[in-house]
């Protein structure tokens, strides 16, 4: 059997464009002599759609769309990702299922059993579990069709009390389909590819896995489509963070593929290009504008914008204070230099005067502090976002992962944008980041990579005169974040009791700034955003 | 059996809090000759606790604070809510429970059987469904114990598959205790009653309900804890809004309570006072900031605050520019002479004009828009948080409903805030709760009353300039924000189509905006914020 396999990137909600890429694929699909065609989780709608599935109205267009698709589905099989009607009386109104298209109309509909609900997920929100297990007979073969976590129950410590594939087995399929949703992060291709190959492995017949590829808001999809052969071995892989297609021939599957091993560095900056590119592709922009304060964050996120959107689009903005050493200015000319991108320079003295001569009154017999230092870095938000708004760029946020977890930053300041490219980056992994965007030449400065990071917001200001130094800082927030370790257990592991106590108390009362933050481009396990809630007005450490 | 209903007001993560408050209680109910007392669900650790279940350290802080509440449990049995930890090697790690205590031990434990994970709630997120249904055996009671949503599959269209209740109800249990953490909207109140209610008659025993007060961050928790007699009459009702205690005996019932209903307008008031607040304790603060503008919104917000801080609490800061007009300014003062609070006058002009200049060479030979208008907000943004940080206030923010609905309001200027109060207040409603905060005298002056909203950004600019009048505009938001009407259903109720897409692109299009706004006060069924998770690159009714 030729089984096609199709990894693209859909729009949430953009039915007509995804019906047409589908239907494009299966015209494709029928000339190459596919007897089958593959599309990803949710494909018809864009994953994750989220309440849009409480309006009826959603579901209509999914199904008319499905519809629409179905009667191209002559002289080839299509299975496409979507949600379904629950007809019974009792449960959520929805299913996650796969279509199985063929003879121009739907055979057959296949649902989720395991409903990711953690982290980024919340599938139960929406969908009730599937519990009738059936085998899809088509051709020659009796085909195994799944939905991306229900080839995940595979490990020790189940999430799950049902194991789908323990049940399809019993019908002895002869192949296994999984359509996916899975996002990326930079451990997960690793530990993805190794579930799908332990299925293979465990019930030794071949596996075709679809993943979705393209960038939904702060969800960024690797794609990474995989064929297993029946001996469980890598026979197909295609791309990384772009579209792609293949045939795989099941009786005469290619030679394995070698596996080269991922660099996490590498990955994490291909993520984050296609994560910029697809955030204004899917809203309809082609410009951003930036804050160039001379550090290394800024420049990273220059960098990455001009691979993602073009040297063109992509203003940087300098906004010298008296506090801003020479070398801020001269470092971030030099890099814009090196991106051959446009710039301005705008100091904000004028305005910080005029906000403090205003103030005057009410600060009478007050001592500059934090007060003064946010009046400079609200004047530059409001400065980039007044451009902004003029000529209908949209403005990147710098913030890295480390500040936005201990709150080193200005609300309505340096925390201003549409997208917040760095904030699942911490301030160590910024500077691997930097050497990786170095490869080849040097794109940013030597000087802004060696220099002591400064917010310079007061004379000889240093980020280490507030926070701890970044290699240990870094080392108890992946801890505590990423691997929700505790006090306790941080002190096991030989950090300092006091300043972990100081780290996660900053953590847990800064929850209310990185409420309103911009949405973050997820590439760790475990980001700020929708994948980490928390309360607001607890009291837990803090 | 003498039962005592303890309905509290807990902290979240706050143990040492939550443990004494119970361990009071018990010895207040044992002085008053209580079998047993009740206290609502996840007391123990305060509801929602969110992502903090993911950390060893916090379940091991609950699981202490249960042990230190059983040794006082001598002479009187208490349920207490917590999570246990779930033995299985299946399944989630942890179960929703009901501590049953006595004898100074730790007597049983009994899970949640319905996990809602719906709008606000991610239950599923967290917890094993329970499968396994028992009673309690308690002097001559057999007890039915079930948690808040346990009871709520009742109606037509059910939720779930399981009904907890049908299936203790075999058992024979001679009454049920339901403990509860069941957040307030204006509907909800006659809702849970009726619910509550329906179990009374359906199981013809007497029900005992005691529920969750006080407000976390957006979440407020109305109490109204209830005793139903065998007879389905509703017995005892405690207070809304506030913490109270009430022994119920079950040989002597009261009499039925008069069921007057409820005034939604009265309950909104309520609730938002109690949100602003807990808000500001919960978090260790005492003092209010707030832009008075001489609209409506503001002038209500003033009032509120007022009521839940105390009037030295709240300070006032008008922000003229050459658009206000002078009718704003003299409201203002006559309202702030009502409610004799604090306050200033800070004219933003030279701000403006100095952030004007120094744009001067980038926005050469463009035409005054929105932009220059945002500059304004934003400014006005700047001064308030600049005030909120030198003197450690927190700043109230005042947009309403209909305005976060279509995205009517400036980032970082007007959306500013730690909390925001009336943004699940629609326009309409707004205009009612001024009806309802000068029921008794003026409060806000009838000239902000009756004037036509402006956001006065440019010469005699009106709210109806850039939007449909407020009492179309907030029913078709009613209609797709509470209803989930799509574009078809809303046609046929009779609105123009062109209203409609208009309206609803409006609302698609600003989710970046509402994803950067403050928390918002929740006293409606579907409020902007946790409960109506929608993507930002969606492109569906856009």
């Amino acid at each position: 059997m030729r089984i096609a396999l199709a990894q693209l990137d859909y729009h949430i909600g953009n039915f007509e464009m995804n019906t047409k890429k589908i239907i494009d694929k299966i015209t494709l699909a029928k000339s190459k002599k596919s007897d089958i065609i593959v599309f990803s989780e949710l494909s018809i709608c864009g994953y994750p759609p989220r309440d849009f599935l409480e309006f009826k109205d959603f579901i209509e267009r999914c199904t008319q769309s499905i519809e629409e698709i179905a009667a191209h589905c002559e002289g080839i099989a299509a299975i496409v990702g979507g949600p379904s009607i629950n007809p019974k009386r009792e449960g959520k109104d929805l299913y996650n299922s796969a279509y199985f298209l063929a003879d121009k109309s739907i055979k057959k509909t296949i649902h989720k059993t395991l409903l990711p609900t953690y982290d980024v997920f919340d599938e139960y929100r929406y969908f009730e579990p599937n519990t009738v297990f059936e085998c899809i007979e088509y051709k020659d073969e009796k085909i195994a069709l799944t939905i991306c976590e229900d080839l995940w129950n595979i490990n020790e410590n189940p999430l799950y009390t049902t194991c789908p594939m323990d049940e399809l087995i019993k019908q002895e399929p002869t192949m296994m389909i999984n359509i996916a949703a899975s996002p990326f992060d930079y451990k997960h291709i690793e530990e993805r590819k190794k579930a799908l190959r332990d299925n293979a492995e465990k019930y030794q017949i071949p596996l075709f896995y679809v993943n979705h590829v393209g960038a939904q808001t702060e969800l960024i999809f690797d794609g990474g489509s995989v064929a297993f052969n029946g001996k469980a071995e890598l026979v197909n892989e295609l791309k990384y963070f772009e579209e792609d297609f293949k045939v795989v021939d099941t009786d005469d599957f290619e030679e394995p593929v070698l596996d080269f091993g991922f660099n996490s560095i590498e990955l994490i900056h291909d993520a984050l290009v296609l994560g910029i590119s697809e955030y204004f592709s899917k809203l309809g922009f082609k410009k951003a504008i930036l804050g160039m304060s001379g550090g290394i964050d800024s420049a990273i996120v220059l960098a990455l914008a001009v691979e993602a959107l073009g040297k063109e689009n992509v203003r940087s903005v300098m906004l010298p204070s008296k506090y801003s050493s020479e070398g801020s200015v001269n470092d971030s000319l030099l890099m814009i230099k090196n991106t051959e991108s446009p710039y301005d320079i705008i100091p904000i003295e004028d305005i910080v005067n005029s906000v403090e001569s205003t103030l005057k009154p009410q600060f009478e017999g007050t001592t500059p502090d934090i007060a003064e230092e946010n009046i400079q870095a609200r004047s530059r938000g409001l400065l980039l976002m007044a451009i902004s708004n003029k000529f209908g760029y949209i403005l990147l946020n710098t913030t890295n992962k480390s500040e936005a977890a201990v709150g080193y930053g200005t609300l309505y300041g340096d925390m201003c944008g549409g997208l917040a490219v760095l904030g699942d980056v911490y301030k160590t992994q910024i500077y691997e980041l930097a050497k990786y965007i170095n490869r080849n030449e040097e794109i940013i400065p030597l000087n802004i990579i060696q220099k002591a990071p400064s917010a310079e917001l007061r004379p000889g200001q240093k980020d280490s005169d507030s926070l701890p130094d970044y290699s240990i800082l870094d080392k108890v927030l992946y801890e505590y974040i990423e691997n929700r370790q505790g006090p306790n257990e941080l002190v096991a592991m030989g950090f300092d009791s006091a300043l972990v106590q100081r780290i996660l108390k900053m953590v847990n009362t800064n929850e209310y700034k990185r409420h309103q933050t911009p949405p973050i481009l997820r590439v760790s396990p475990k980001a700020f955003g929708s994948g980490r809630r928390l309360p607001i007005v607890g009291k837990y450490l803090s």
